[in-house]
């Protein structure tokens, strides 16, 4: 719609509302805020359901006229009888509908539901969870929550049957109450990620000005999560995290014990550094399990305890060996295969260009997973260039395929497991 | 030398080290630990001065007999005169002498001294650097420190002329009482960024089968580190990080102030959350500073505050004015300009294919460093894929060409940031 122009890129253009011929459901708006109340006049009159927009520009400008312009707006949703999502945001991205207003996403529907208050973690969010085999239900980008808001979505998504996972980017919360019983209903019946921006000072201030968000104290909302038992994460990185856990981390582990498996002594070290801090457990391997990974394995340059590190970790043969004989070990509760696609350690570029042995490493971790009952969990370090990350991509697309959840870092991984494992303890 | 070959690729080679003519100076052995002694009695003949075994599977073993060969060995090499540097390790890079056993890294000489346990970061720090603009005078990696060791090499590049910055990634420490005060002379001259592997169990106990270390307490080592104002990082990246301030950050800050500019709320929020809890702050804007930077940007779609977010902060005019705005601002000590290279948050890629726009952009950033006389940082946030790596690489290039310290997100910065301001401020 747009008074200018009959046609726009070969689609027909019309220059009102009134003048499209049939019922219209839904309107997206990125028309300048001061016609916003002509518009929703005409939207009323038109019989609309839902009206989407992306304008922005209102009471998150500080600007005092500007929100009284949304006040005014509200009223005239009210009376006719329709729904403002935003202002100041992206809107819905609902693969199923082909509704999408955006590149590099997948059209294909799965089982998340995403609700965020930035556009930016809204586009983010879908495509790099997409490379990671995360498929989504329903994305909604919701600004400044003039009407739609957190709660309401929050229910929507708890009832909603095509979602089985709920996401949620959170900057404030206009009814605490009201939220509060929804983020439980929906925590009780399904798991619930949630992200709260605005922790510090710093963070509360730059909400407002994002999307006119009055936060609240981040112990308050860290209190409530923990009573809801709805998974708390502190970036965006460690949402994505705990999704591709959930979707794919199976079975999804109650205890904290990992082995950690691959190639390197550096990144062995800092890799037990980093997952004990975030709260796993690397439990010490007895002398007879010792003594089972030396026969397995390389005596110069392994490391024979938990992480394993020997050379010899690219070979699915002693992949597959040390895999199952970590599996028995009772407190164990989850296998983890790192990979670093940096050069000298770039052992994953090695694996893409030597003929089938990517497709042996992925059958001998799924013969693992099989014969241990026990969730195998991928590291894949990304590369600083774009070599490494066109062989990364290759064999991140090949794990994913093979139904593996792909983290990217063995700190990252250790963040969302935790959190997983605390969760799923109740 | 090899007996099995007269020629390797073309180069001669020889039976013996006795069968080479002339002097030897340094020898690389990368033989069966098992006939390490008879080489070392071959080493002591002919007169070597330095002896590199990149040959693993001694004390790091876990094996008795391999612990008593380390020993013989030491004796050996006490004997004959000569130093070994391992075993267990990649040794020796020496861009200058183009003494180099890895690819991808700079062979251009530079200020920066590493010193490191592992082989691993050995490598990864130069070539992660490298892309960053960092230059090595020497790095060496030591392994089980059996003869030359931290406390050694720390001494030494006290002294060296060719080396203004030391950093170095230490698992167990020899001789702790040496070490402090080999430490505290050296960060007495050259500021020493220092990254220690093994501070949980579980990573100790790694970094004991990686190197033999027996690690020290986290607490004592924290300890020293804040009493001789040594810079201590907890990972590798925020080990470059600190170094690429320590290389390219001018002048050095000592507050902690800084402002943030961009376009992106939600990253916006993030950058908010992240680098407070680094431990910088955000200092608020003034009424009349908003009121600046309101004439400055659009309405819709900005934050007037700190963070500054507006789309139109990619065009090198609004650049240019709000960083001096923010630069005139007395509790702001540095000033950040971020990027990424995501989809949609993709500002990156556009200003890749718009002519002249990337330069444009180094232009506003330079003038602003120089009309504010205070530090500009940069973040580039990288891509999740090939094509936006080679995007992100091309601008970190050019931004690195004219003298930028270059970060890869805004809570690494600020991490790095932190710790630069608290040691300048001694």
């Amino acid at each position: 719609m747009n008074p200018k122009h009959p046609e726009v890129l070969g689609l027909p253009c019309y220059p009102s509302l009134q003048a499209i011929p049939g019922a219209v459901d839904h309107v997206i708006v990125s028309i300048p805020a001061e016609l916003a109340l002509a518009l929703l006049d005409d939207c009323a009159a038109k019989g609309v359901k839902s009206v989407h927009f992306f304008t922005a520009g209102f009471r998150e400008s500080g600007d005092a006229e500007r929100a009284e312009l949304e006040s005014a707006m509200l009223k005239r949703a009210r009376a006719g009888g329709f729904r403002i999502i935003g202002p100041n945001c992206v809107g819905l991205f609902v693969p199923k509908s082909r509704l999408v207003a955006t590149t590099g996403v997948s059209l294909e529907p799965g089982p998340v539901a995403f609700i965020s208050q930035s556009g930016g973690h809204a586009h983010d969010l879908p495509f790099h969870g997409g490379q990671r085999g995360l498929r989504f239900s329903k994305v909604v980008s919701y600004g400044n929550a003039l009407d739609v808001d957190e709660s309401e979505l929050l229910q929507y998504f708890c009832e909603d049957p095509e979602t089985e996972i709920i996401a949620a980017y959170v900057e404030g919360v206009r009814d605490g109450r009201r939220f509060m019983g929804a983020l439980r209903e929906a925590a009780s019946r399904k798991p619930v990620a949630i992200y709260k921006g605005g922790r510090t000072e710093a963070g509360k201030r730059t909400a407002h000005g994002h999307t006119a968000s009055l936060t609240t104290s981040a112990a308050v909302f860290d209190a409530l999560c923990r009573q809801v038992n709805a998974i708390q994460v502190g970036d965006m990185e460690t949402l994505a995290d705990v999704l591709v856990a959930l979707r794919f981390a199976s079975p999804l582990p109650r205890g904290t014990g990992v082995a950690v498996v691959g190639t390197g002594g550096g990144p062995s070290v800092l890799a037990s550094d980093e997952m004990e801090q975030a709260g796993l457990r690397l439990p010490a391997l007895s002398a007879e399990v010792q003594a089972e990974l030396r026969r397995l394995l390389p005596l110069a340059g392994s490391i024979f305890d938990n992480p394993v590190d020997a050379t010899t970790l690219v070979s699915p043969p002693a992949i597959s060996a040390t895999m199952r004989v970590l599996g028995n070990v009772p407190e164990i509760d989850m296998l983890v295969y790192h990979l670093g696609f940096h050069p000298v350690s770039r052992w994953g570029g090695g694996l893409i260009s030597a003929r089938g042995l990517l497709e042996g490493i992925i059958q001998a971790l799924m013969d693992a997973r099989q014969a241990t009952g026990k969730p195998v969990l991928l590291a894949l370090r990304p590369a600083p260039d774009e070599g490494g990350m066109k062989d990364f991509c290759v064999a991140q697309d090949a794990f994913v395929q093979a139904g593996f959840p792909v983290f990217h870092s063995l700190g990252g991984l250790g963040a969302a497991m935790a959190r997983i494992a605390a969760w799923n303890r109740g």
